[in-house]
């Protein structure tokens, strides 16, 4: 049963009283404005109702708190958000307004209801949270609505669009434009740092941002930054991918699909990822840099996120079916995502793993699975006949050309060109793990690797992480390394070794199961 | 699709620093801690995380907002809701230490994909909810899911007892305990004012606690406070009901099923009352002073919360059969909800009402609506035979016994017993609305009644509100009075002026619809 709602804030609309701004160098991570408590009162505002403040032509909506003494009659106190978004100083006038409903909550309502949202209502929601009129509880309530009713394709379309529509947008022109993009879940895979530059070298454009580390324990932003900067604006991505043809920057420094982030703090406290956002999310910001072009790399397989074949399948089929509608051409690799690809998992040590493979040599199983991820964009974009392209990319590693390439965007990016492998500092304090007994590898797990690598500091500490010296499938004895632990501290090592107590991220098959007599 | 959420809090449990208090004059509405970032960031604590806070061998969990220069090292940034529940004063210590993920988001989660859940489950939510632990996002989502999965009459009864056991209980025994409830939606309606002394001077114990008006001009607690104090304690309650067999008090204000409270804080922003959620809240406030007595109101009608009489069936059925499992005999009263019951709307105006009622005169819809529901509730404890209610409380009424109860009630709550209809004072400022042609009411609206008196100032200016001329049915001549509306100040009368502008909450019927020739 649903309370109808009364429109009270109409009334009130024409409300207004000016007061001074008092800063408070907080950041509250939402617009949060302190009003006098008596000044509010007497206006008919109270605790969590939402104003309009205005400022020299700006106008933002913010949630109320309210304060007897801290802030005066006459003030309106500002966190850090508000008064630069504003654009005011200490002391400076700020008019407060009461203001109406915002109109999403009517769509929440009508989604939450089972009803299927237009794109212009999907737009709207957009709007209205780009504008921060959405509480937290507001914006749950649409993303839990949307994992339980599901989201039509033709709603995810609208998102996807809506999403694009609230950001910059990247124009470059000419040449193909090529993205890809991990569900992400597998320990080292830094792939990303391999195919841009092999794909760049054969004249495609790759505009790539990548995101930086949540659960895990690096992002592709997160080991770039090892090498370059990476909080780039879309100018200058611009800028750089017309010089080489690509980047690597953190998506989170652009204004591209600015909704996306908003929606993801949201989604994470949660752990709530509704297939149709996931989906929209994703394409959103391939869309933005102009993708016409995309490989989808899907780990399946225990410990990855998705652990079941048929669900990969019908992702997979998603994203082809989305990506038509969107003007993108999606390939989807469902790749085996049960064991760490590359030996290293941190910032640097992921690093050197990606320089080495760039130089010839690295660990085989990132090289070839760049190589397949990379030949299957460049079949794609016309570069190769279908088939050739794993073979074109490991041409192009070899010939030293993704090298140079890597270097061209380091040196773009604001980094040193002549970086090697052995050059990137790894955490001076190690702790190695021993096989306590003799067996084959038969499982290596994702999670407590990232677990463990986090706990040792990565990836704020570029130099912590985990060295890993066996895979799955490998025959390992008993006082064998299995993986060291590095880390910036002698404490941070330590609190490493705690969490480990008790875990056992490398599962050994026992050769003899039991004996009996 | 689900993203696993990695346990890292789990890693970093045993971490901890202790900072001094820096105390805050900001009510935030919830519990904000605020780091200082440096602190923060080398304890790996991030904007939005969750900590404990521990002083004084209390332990409480509060969200993480960062900065830079206001809070220094070393110290923690309270707000008021912190330092008093902690107890804490500027510069004590308190330890700042990293917490485990709530169970209740596997329950939310679990609730989210329809399946139902567990007394136990249920609880937890509901103890994780007291202790804070939950964020504004996580309680959206699972008000979100139990509105579109709705609940099995299972789940109503857990979560009807969680509430109960979330707060303080009312233990009073020997005598029958009744109480009442109605929806809402009705402007006027007083009418427990009115049933509480009749129901207590034949014998019956009524602890009534009522709320505060959200969206109309007057709660039964806004209203009472004009008579006399109702911010009481359980304790305080107890001793007057014992002295007199009731009183009328805040429900706010005590400590009785206290997680209704934070309950509705995250179903009205979204307008949101699932079936299940109102039912346990309405129940569990019953039987959290031991009713075993109940009569709840329902009114029906254009304009009122519920117009379908079907749907007001089904939840009087809900509130039969789902009250038989707590213990609670419930009768349920659909009523007429398509016109204001009483002439007063507003505080004082409906606290006039009240008094001519008890002193033997007052609007007869009033009188009659609260002989009916007094009569009821006097059949169900047994104090009369089924069918002789109604008589019972008209004789309980003429006699001046219902009166002489309130008087007793009022001087043992802290008020004036003397007190007289006019001697309560109502707005100076008054404007009076004319009917603009001859006809007979059609309607009445409530809800725009409801607007414009608290567009007067209505229920914070007690003496602000409107005085209804007619009622639905009546014939009216152009020229005659259809209501004055009543303020305290001439600016609000302006303002509910401006509000009414373009309005007609008083819709009449012409006798003439159209003339042809």
């Amino acid at each position: 049963m649903v309370e109808k709602k009364i429109d009270k804030e109409e009334v009130w609309k024409f409300k207004e009283y000016v007061c001074r701004a008092k800063c408070f160098d907080i950041r509250a991570g939402s617009r949060v404005a302190i009003l006098n408590r008596s000044d509010a009162y007497s206006n008919d505002i109270y605790e969590n109702h939402r104003v309009v403040l205005s400022a020299d032509h700006k106008e933002l909506v913010s949630i109320v708190d309210l304060s007897n003494d801290l802030v005066r009659p006459g003030e309106v106190g500002l966190f850090i958000e508000l008064f630069e978004e504003l654009g005011v100083r200490e002391g400076d006038p700020v008019k407060v307004m009461h203001t109406s409903r915002p109109a999403s909550i009517d769509y929440i309502k009508k989604k939450m209801d089972g009803h299927e949202l237009s794109h212009l209502q999907i737009d709207t929601v957009m709007e209205e949270l780009m504008q921060n009129r959405l509480s937290e509880g507001e914006l749950a309530s649409f993303i839990t609505s949307l994992y339980i009713r599901g989201m039509t394709d033709s709603e995810v379309v609208g998102l996807t669009q809506s999403i694009v529509k609230s950001g910059e947008i990247l124009a470059l022109g000419k040449k193909p434009i090529a993205d890809k993009h991990c569900i992400g879940g597998v320990a080292g895979n830094r792939t990303t740092m391999i195919i841009v530059p092999i794909v760049a070298a054969a004249g495609v454009y790759m505009p790539k941002t990548s995101s930086r580390s949540i659960t895990s324990a690096a992002g592709t932003a997160d080991t770039m930054e090892v090498l370059a900067p990476v909080a780039l604006d879309v100018s200058e991505m611009k800028e750089i991918v017309l010089k080489c043809n690509a980047c690597i920057a953190w998506g989170g420094a652009m204004k591209l699909a600015a909704a996306d982030d908003k929606l993801i703090r949201i989604r994470n406290p949660l752990s709530l990822d509704p297939k149709g956002v996931m989906l929209a999310s994703i394409l959103a910001k391939k869309k933005a840099v102009g993708a016409q072009y995309a490989v989808i790399d899907i780990p399946v397989g225990r410990g990855a996120k998705i652990a079941d074949p048929h669900e990969a399948n019908r992702l997979a089929h998603d994203f082809i079916n989305i990506g038509k509608q969107l003007g993108i051409t999606i390939e989807v690799l469902t790749t085996d995502g049960s064991d760490p690809i590359g030996n290293g998992i941190g910032p640097a040590l992921e690093c050197r793993d990606v320089l080495s493979v760039l130089a010839g040599g690295g660990p085989a199983d990132l090289r070839d699975k760049s190589c397949q991820l990379a030949g299957i964009l460049m079949e794609l974009c016309g570069r190769c006949k279908k088939g050739d392209g794993q073979a074109l990319a490991a041409d192009i590693l070899t010939s030293g050309k993704a090298m140079a390439k890597m270097r061209q965007i380091i040196e773009l990016q604001g980094g040193n060109p002549n970086v090697t492998p052995e050059s990137i500092s790894i955490g001076g304090h190690k702790h190695r793990v021993i096989a306590e007994k003799t067996g084959r590898v038969s499982f290596v797990d994702n999670k407590m690797l990232s677990k463990i690598a986090r706990a040792a500091g990565a990836p704020v500490d570029k130099g912590a992480g985990i060295y890993l010296h066996c895979e799955q499938g490998d025959k390992v004895k008993e006082g064998d390394v299995l993986f060291e632990i590095f880390a910036e501290s002698e404490s941070k090592l330590d609190f490493a070794i705690k969490a480990l107590e008790g875990w056992n991220p490398i599962e050994l098959q026992k050769f003899v199961l039991s004996t009996m007599k």
